[in-house]
């Protein structure tokens, strides 16, 4: 006991000997403040950053995958279109969202004796598919479950594949094939364990727009209640509702007024 | 069997028309290359940026844990002399090696109303801890493992927190301390689980250079011999081991000299 008393009281000296040395207690105290703001904030980055990493390792994964499959067999791989488009689709639209959360200088080091595939390969691609889809009468949800004939299996779609699929479509105008692919994404979507890679309301957003172009006004307004349902207020959805209730109002009166006239 | 028939025929006919429609297969086959060399920059990346997040995370978990302990009680915890050392160490000497790995903008985002220690408060701590050990006589042993006192107590150091502490020492021409850090820094090396936070080369070195300083040349000669079994080609241990060498032979010449004199 007497050495710890000893040891208390040298302790208390040295306290005073390292205050007057460099730093006081209240300077210290100021500084805690200063570590744990940096604790913090490394933190954000850490997870902002893992999540980053995240992202690029499931692409990392998914054409690894695909390098694996293709050169087993290259020719018979690339026989299959739904592999060709998904393949010219990772080098384009999905590095592109990839390629955004690498440091700038990463393509740059890549160095120039790689060819990528231009947008136009890929929305040329996406095109050819589905002109193949209707020159072969491929229906939609077998070829999206990569089950275009026996010998030439592929994978199953995800939604968001459907969904690229579809936005192709809709962005080239054709709604026929948006219909179609927009429906499949959301059927893919309700099975699919991981739902985070697609928002439900996107993919209700282009059916709804493209079943009114397709002239089924009737069932796009089911489809923006459904998504008013998910999204109450979803502004567009609101309008587009009032629109094709009121196509489908007016389409009831002037038949009413034809057989009032007959 | 026919109708398996007639689908390979069709996409036969399908790669055809995608062959027209966008990209043949020679081309496919060149852009799988441009795929495979891509996953693997990414691979690089990815290894790269996991390990310096990983330094990052080790960082801010020392940080942590120390703001925990010291939010518990802020007048015994910078009370210590060793964890207002360390304390100070974190915020300077270690904060600017985790900032270099950091983007050059998170400084700047941390703002500007933190205030970080100097490094000469980082140095001046060294040196007021080195002041205490001998106005106080503490042993190094037992200030390295936390135990200044039974109220008192600190965290063990480790290899590598001893190593730093004898740098400072060293840098300021303070052999004495030097040797007796460093020393104390290769007995936790020793016991450490976990080798590679520093070079046991580096610590034999400094040590072999302090105790030449100190006068033991014999002892230098053997710090600087058990440097070399680990590291045969290390220049400057080879051309010390020949010095050594030399002043030992020389004194033992004299000696006998003085000997014969007599």
């Amino acid at each position: 006991m007497f050495i710890i008393g000893i040891l208390s009281l040298l302790l208390i000296k040295a306290i005073l000997v390292r205050n007057e040395s460099f730093t006081s207690t209240t300077h210290l105290t100021q500084l805690l403040k200063t570590e744990i703001a940096l604790a913090k904030s490394l933190e954000t980055h850490l997870k902002q950053e893992y999540e980053r990493l995240d992202q690029i390792e499931k692409f990392v994964n998914v054409i690894k995958d695909e390098i694996r499959q293709a050169q087993s067999n290259e020719e018979y791989y690339f026989g299959n279109p739904v592999n060709s488009y998904l393949f010219i689709k990772h080098l384009t639209a999905d590095w592109y969202n990839i390629e955004e959360l690498l440091p700038t200088n990463f393509s740059k080091n890549l160095g120039d004796k790689w060819i990528f595939p231009s947008f136009e390969d890929y929305t040329g691609s996406a095109t050819g598919l589905l002109r193949l889809q209707d020159t072969y009468k491929l229906n939609t949800s077998q070829l999206a479950n990569g089950e275009i004939s026996n010998k030439f299996k592929s994978k199953r779609l995800s939604a968001l594949e459907c969904y690229d699929l579809g936005r192709v479509a809709y962005t080239s105008g054709d709604f026929y094939h948006t219909l179609m692919w927009m429906q499949e994404a959301l059927d893919h979507l309700d099975k699919e364990q991981n739902k985070t890679s697609i928002n439900k309301i996107d993919i209700l957003d282009h059916l709804a727009y493209a079943t009114s172009q397709q002239g089924n006004v009737e069932h796009a307004l089911a489809v923006t209640e459904e998504l008013l349902k998910i999204s109450p207020n979803h502004i567009r959805a609101n309008n587009n509702k009032i629109y094709y209730e009121t196509i489908i109002k007016n389409r009831t009166l002037s038949k009413q007024q034809r057989k009032g006239d007959t």
